[in-house]
């Protein structure tokens, strides 16, 4: 697969350069990457042909000062600017794109000029509660990557193959690598090459080693890259569009799993696959779900899907195995094996999915039967495994997926919290998307509700957050009794007798966005006692299980798409997070979708993904007799055992 | 992609070793090939567990003495056999099948007992005259491969995934590798391994260093593994079905390329692939004539399709890109440059080829637009490449390709001589299958024709070998001029006044098979003349390129399938091969399909086929002057310069 020793590939910019300039080498590092420009040519120019990422806020105009970089040695032609102090530029600080190459160079691209740490600080604008829990020490490098590739036009005297020109040019800009080439390059390659005059940009997927070139196109198309991240929920799948020339997300997307129409949790999903057609019905409703917010995404960036290069899917090991069209049904019974837990390489529309015939779709692999690459995602993302103090990890979802660990070892599992949080299987239940109450207050004055609803328009629903909330204030203000009943005798009259029992009326028929009633009923109640105990009992007897105790915990990181306003106080006062000291939580929000993300970005976090996954040890709950015991205790608010729950005044009698 | 260290799997004869019983190692050599025993294994049973070839032609028996190996170091327990010699039995020979192992052992496996040896001997046994052209030093280990696996079944202190499991086996039994695991291996996975009891048989393809998984059957199935090995002529396709368990060939088939409809040369295909859905087309017509006699030959044989594992093709440049559905416009435009002269693996059914879905197909690599992987093929299966000796190697074929050179240098080049010699734009031509006159001879008494026709039956029309003989024989008794004219004044009534000018009866309708009559014109006679002369001032400017001369070749080595008479006195007398010593000759018969048939055969040769392709120069005839010259003298029988042909005697006058 190697081309022979005929004429370098000019880089793009050297085009521009006469022949008979010297030519120099420079070299980048950290990345160790070297580049041959012409003399004269702009330093910022080089790092980009190299493949370098240097942020440039004012794409190279000399204004914003971002792109500074530390030349070791050699020389170059840059005098001193505004953006670079005396001192820094007595130590060969020079603003890259004000720079000329006069020699062979050595330059250092500092850590404050990587396009990691914008795309850092984009991650904590977004994510605001996210603070000091994110992954670091990872590169800018998709892990799908673009390149210039400019080929010497053919003669008689080489009329080498186009393939074996375009890997001697790839070779001679990328160094000696082991490069596969998929089929349908091939298939396109004779007219790309020509339509670009011999300039084209190669697409390459990098995974463990082997570099892939899955794409080719005409001219320099460096500027659009994109790719999806996907967190497919039991209940709910949330997407991003990301541009991965820039380090951003586009657009986001959620809805509910097209599979929910068979059976709300993993089990009754497995149990569906039995049934005749039944593993291809469950495979084709997640992807339509997909599909929809493909479209949906795409549609809103207004850009074109063959300019999507990567799919990243952040899933628990049952939806992952329905996605590949897998039959589950050894995961549910003992020993519990997966057929897959690092699956390989798979092209995303061989599964359906409407992206580009080159696209592959990586799955973050899975630890066990239960626990996916949602949890190794989010833990991935959320730094946890780089940090020496011990984290709780809770990811409050259908699943229910704990962690508990730090950098050396890390104990995980799932407790089935059935879809509650995610608004499922609840009355007045929703996702947390516009119209979903996410907050809850009695007003002092005459024991009216007051609501938060996303968006500021007339409520639909209520999502997670939202149920978490009112729960603990009517926990407190004794609407409700520690054994999840309504106090009939309260001072208000929006507890009333309902088709179900007892129910709390939230929203009047003639106020909501649906023209009916939105309430909270008897039967929501005990189903999220149910699932906070779940929870509860899980991260119990998983500490308790690595023989620590809930005190000796450093931090709890919080994950979950349930309603940006999860209010720890309230979830500690309905008993779903520990009575621990606050200071210590963080909430992350959707931890799945951040790894997924990060991945995407990273080539690094792709190969530490699945370090992650083989670093966590499973424990099946399900095996583990005080796990009943425990579930049994915590079904009640916040719990049977008051002294659990020091700080938690309620105001209801048991 | 690696699994966890836990209990090693156990090869399928440990099964019936007791758990107590001592493992000990076994090393074969020239593989350096390990694998572990237990006490008292039968040596025969661990080499073919460890994937070592022995011959066995007696299965194990004891009774026919070709499993022989030398035990080089360690103890076995074997008393001396009528079949080991004293002499042998003292320096350590032992016959493997009644060898029991009682150490770690170091054993060498002789070249009379590899199975290649066999191979060989089958090859020279079916092709009579190839001697010793045949290529030497290559191991019969089949690109793909088949290795037993038994599995360690999961348990809930082992319950990583079957893919893991699977891997961490494959790691055990072949040492650590990197595997690329396709797709579809892990969507039968699950059910495979559980519905052969944890025991599985694995296929390997085997490319440039990187080992795929692309096929998991249940149980054993080491037995069955076929592949199909294609030479795709411009004119005909010819096929053979291997075993590639005991290195033989079971069927072969022939049939015209489907193509010839869309022309009959590679410039008129190249020309209709610019017609609308062209390439489409021209891609259709070689896939089904490829289905067509894979059906027959799988038929024949009475396996299953499923079984075939590998596709391996011989084409030239031009057929390549048709297959692969590539437009090969710029082939025949100058500078002559390819899409792809080393194909990518691609899947077979990806191109519309009937094989299963896991199969890929190896596209033998070309050197340039007019020299293909055929010729690369023949080069390689003759093994010129190997030898000090120069040699001039000719592809008798519509293509027309003719190399010179030795193991340090090859020069290379097409002379297009048109489908004559395959029975093409010949009245009556046909391919050289049953009923095809492939021989002729003018009888003393009465000067009628005696004729001999494949399969003895009536003839049905005359194929390249029998063109050859009789213009020969016409030749040299006056029935025909050196300017390829009828003697209308010879004495017999079979040169008559045809629909096209002169022609000679062969058949009349009556005694043919056709009901018509059989007759070879005068335009024919025209078509034998460029053909040869094509070829003849084919490698005349070739030898003449490279500073040699026709007396400095040590060898002429002829491929092709016109039929397995070729006469070489009668090839000379017409001027298709150069007046030399008869004994440098060698004939080979189908060159091409020798060589994809030994690449079938050995992954050694699938590797040396990219060196052999990467080490020949092409020379493009249609760019040098002298080739017309010499053409235009060639077009006569034998030759316009008599002096080039001082053999021969030809009976007209000039």
């Amino acid at each position: 697969m190697r081309g022979g020793g005929t004429p370098s590939p000019a880089l793009v910019f050297e085009k521009h350069m006469t022949q008979t300039k010297a030519q120099y080498r420079v070299r980048f590092e950290p990345d160790h990457v070297e580049v041959s420009v012409a003399e004269g040519a702009n330093l910022m120019q080089s790092a980009i042909a190299a493949g370098v990422h240097i942020n440039a806020n004012c794409g190279g105009a000399g204004t914003c000062g971002t792109c500074n970089v530390l030349v070791k040695e050699g020389h170059v032609e840059s005098h001193q600017t505004s953006k670079v102090s005396a001192a820094d530029y007595k130590r060969g600080m020079r603003q890259s794109c004000q720079t000329r190459v006069k020699s062979d160079l050595v330059v250092e691209v500092p850590i404050e000029s990587r396009l990691e740490t914008s795309v850092l600080t984009q991650e904590k604008l977004t994510t605001a509660a996210i603070g000091q829990t994110l992954a670091t020490g990872w590169r800018f490098v998709p892990p799908v990557e673009k390149r210039l590739l400019e080929l010497t036009p053919p003669s008689l005297e080489d009329n080498a193959s186009d393939l074996s020109r375009l890997l001697r040019c790839i070779e001679k800009s990328c160094g000696p690598t082991n490069i596969e080439v998929d089929f349908g390059v091939v298939n396109k390659l004779a007219s790309v090459v020509r339509a670009g005059d011999w300039k084209a940009t190669a697409t390459f997927l990098d995974d463990d080693g082997l570099r892939r070139l899955i794409n080719i196109e005409p001219g320099d198309t460096r500027g659009t890259n994109y790719s999806l991240a996907f967190d497919i929920g039991t209940t709910a799948v949330r997407g991003q569009l990301l541009d991965l020339a820039r380090g951003s997300a586009l657009e986001q997307a959620i809805d509910y799993n097209g599979q929910i129409s068979y059976g709300a949790d993993v089990i009754s999903r497995i149990a569906q696959r039995g049934k005749p057609g039944g593993r291809e019905k469950l495979q084709k409703a997640v992807v339509e779900t997909l599909n929809k917010l493909i479209k949906e995404m795409v549609g809103l960036a207004d850009i074109g899907i063959e300019k999507v290069n990567h799919v990243v899917v952040a899933a628990n090991t049952v939806m992952v195995h329905l996605l590949l069209g897998l039959d589950p049904q050894y995961l549910r019974l003992s020993p519990y094996v997966p057929t897959v837990s690092n699956p390989p390489l798979v092209k995303a529309r061989e599964l359906g999915i409407d992206v580009a015939e080159h696209v592959y779709l990586y799955a973050v692999p899975s630890v066990a039967s239960y626990v996916g690459g949602d949890i190794v995602a989010g833990i991935l993302g959320s730094g946890i495994y780089q940090r020496p103090k011990v984290t709780l990890y809770i990811d409050i979802g259908t699943n229910g997926e704990i962690v508990v660990g730090n950098r050396d070892w890390m104990v995980t599992s799932a407790a089935s919290a059935g879809p509650t949080f995610e608004g499922g299987g609840i009355k007045c239940g929703m996702l947390a998307t516009t119209g979903a109450i996410e907050d809850f207050e009695l007003k002092a004055k005459n024991a009216e509700p007051g609501l938060s609803v996303i968006g500021g328009v007339k409520a639909k629903g209520i999502c997670g957050s939202g149920i978490i909330n009112m729960a603990a204030v009517m926990l407190r203000t004794g609407l409700v009794s520690q054994d999840g009943k309504f106090n009939a005798d309260a001072a208000t009259r929006r507890i009333r007798q309902g088709e179900d029992g007892f129910e709390y009326l939230l929203v009047p028929a003639r106020e909501s966005a649906t023209g009916e009633d939105i309430v909270f009923t008897e039967i929501d109640m005990t189903n999220l006692i149910r699932a906070k105990a779940a929870l509860y009992a899980g991260y119990q007897t998983l500490v308790k299980s690595v023989g620590s105790r809930m005190e000796n915990i450093d931090e709890v990181v919080i994950a979950g798409t349930f309603g940006s306003r999860l209010n720890i106080e309230n979830a500690i006062t309905i008993g779903l997070l520990p009575d621990m000291p606050r200071e210590k939580f963080i909430f992350i929000g959707n931890g799945s979708l951040l790894g997924a993300r990060l991945i995407s970005y990273s080539a690094d976090l792709l190969r530490e993904s699945r370090r992650v996954a083989a670093m966590m040890t499973n424990l099946e709950l399900s095996e583990r007799a005080d796990f009943m015991t425990n579930y049994t205790a915590a079904m009640f608010l916040p719990h049977t055992d008051a002294g659990l729950f020091p700080s938690v005044k309620t105001g209801g009698v048991r």
